[in-house]
């Protein structure tokens, strides 16, 4: 049976690698490299991580077009599968022309696998579908909450409370209700800038674990214009930008 | 100046350790363990990880009395408070006591430092007070969730929804406001027994990353039973029990 890894590399820095997952990569004899227009860092990671890690005398890299997404419209839900699903075609096709019936192939996942990432879902129905048989294996990684918090020394959650995290999409329609201590992704719009300022704190960070990092903290009414700049400039210097930030309501007695 | 280095070692599993987090307990001369009554597993990772990832030539492993936490009353936050003051004045003595001037230390997390752990709490308290001149720094790891997800191969989230992370004790009050994804952590009641388990599925581990591991997922309803004999079975097996599950409010479209 073809077996596919899906390791979770980290959020930024080639040291964030478990020993496990650079365990699994040797594993591979084919490391599966989306060859992405932009976003160079991006590709950049992967090939440091495999240079750096790989020890096995013989692998391969095989990149492969990532399928483009439509534009999302008319309904957000259908472009996401039919992207999803052109994905999975693609990958299937790899494994059924770049594997012999017993070979080991890796996909490498920014930061961890289970955070708003769509490859195991597209995986998982490809294993499901059988078109191509094929065992796959999961390895955790750092994500970039992790880094955030390492970051700025703190801990996600108030003693005993919870931890929401959601996306800026999201975050623009309300703050969410139930949590004091709020973990904010995949943000293109700045949505903290939209928010009440009044008791609330911010850290933010962008580009964790890259020479383009950025991170500041600070009650969020003080810090939003400083945190756009940083923002501007983080991206400037890598021609990209991810940022995520902890919002935290401000308690009366100063936890 | 004294330095302590805060670093996360995952959550039961050595090979969890990152490169970072070998590179950072490499640099400490003196690593703190604590030396607790019962939940032997717990302090044996630790000295399994000095012991296969500690490369330097001359380390001390120093191991303090961890104090123990008063019945939580009458004032469940007052307890916490004393607690984590108690832990504080043992960890300035021993940055007082063991290291000198220039020394650096390392304590070792389980899990992520920034997950319902009061290490950066208490350190950054330490830090502020400043009886003891110290700098300190803080690695990520593995959280206890990351290993879950990857037991199970699932994504924390559904597409672009939110994940929010709570305690059993919260969830015994109220199923959250604003999240379909549920991650419980500290839950000695069993609290997922207590919901209405219509639509909910539960991806469950407990003692994930070692030997007594066990995991269990499906409907709630199907499931309770042997989960809850699965956490006897992983507690018999070694000495302590700690679990963690994802909760999902099934969609119609079946998500
Ligand atoms: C598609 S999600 C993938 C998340 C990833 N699976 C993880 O575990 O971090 C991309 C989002 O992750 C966050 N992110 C990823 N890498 C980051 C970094 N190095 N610094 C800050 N945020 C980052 C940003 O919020 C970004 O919008
Ligand atoms: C005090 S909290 C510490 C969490 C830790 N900082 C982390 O990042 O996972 C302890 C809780 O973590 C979870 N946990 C820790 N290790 C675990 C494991 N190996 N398997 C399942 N759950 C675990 C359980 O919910 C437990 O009650």
């Amino acid at each position: 049976m073809r077996t596919l890894l899906v390791i979770g590399i980290g959020a930024g820095d080639p040291d964030q690698m478990t020993i496990q997952a650079i365990k699994a990569l040797n594993r591979a004899e084919v490391v599966f490299i989306p060859a992405k227009q932009g976003k160079d860092g991006l590709a950049a990671l992967r090939r440091e991580i495999c240079r750096r890690f790989m020890t096995r005398e013989s692998w391969r890299e095989v990149n492969y077009p990532v399928p483009k997404r439509a534009e999302p419209d008319p309904s957000y839900r259908q472009s996401v599968d039919d992207w999803h699903a052109a994905i999975g075609a693609t990958w299937e096709k790899l494994l059924e022309d770049e594997l012999d019936e017993n070979g080991c192939a890796a996909l490498l996942v920014w930061g961890d696998p289970s955070l708003y990432d769509s490859t195991l879902r597209i995986v998982g129905h490809l294993a499901r579908r059988g078109r191509i048989a094929f065992d796959y294996e999961v390895f955790p990684g750092i994500t970039s909450i992790q880094a955030l918090a390492a970051k700025h020394r703190i801990a996600l959650n108030t003693i005993g409370g919870p931890v929401h995290v959601t996306t800026g999409r999201r975050l623009t329609e309300k703050f969410p209700a139930d949590a004091d201590s709020v973990v904010v992704m995949l943000d293109g719009v700045q949505a903290f800038r939209g928010l009440p300022p009044e008791n609330v704190d911010i850290y933010w960070g962008a580009n964790l674990g890259t020479d383009s990092e950025s991170a500041i903290a600070g009650p969020l009414g003080e810090k939003a214009d400083a945190i756009s700049q940083a923002r501007a400039t983080a991206r400037d210097k890598a021609g990209w930008v991810m940022d995520t930030y902890l919002l935290r309501k401000r308690l009366p007695d100063g936890d």
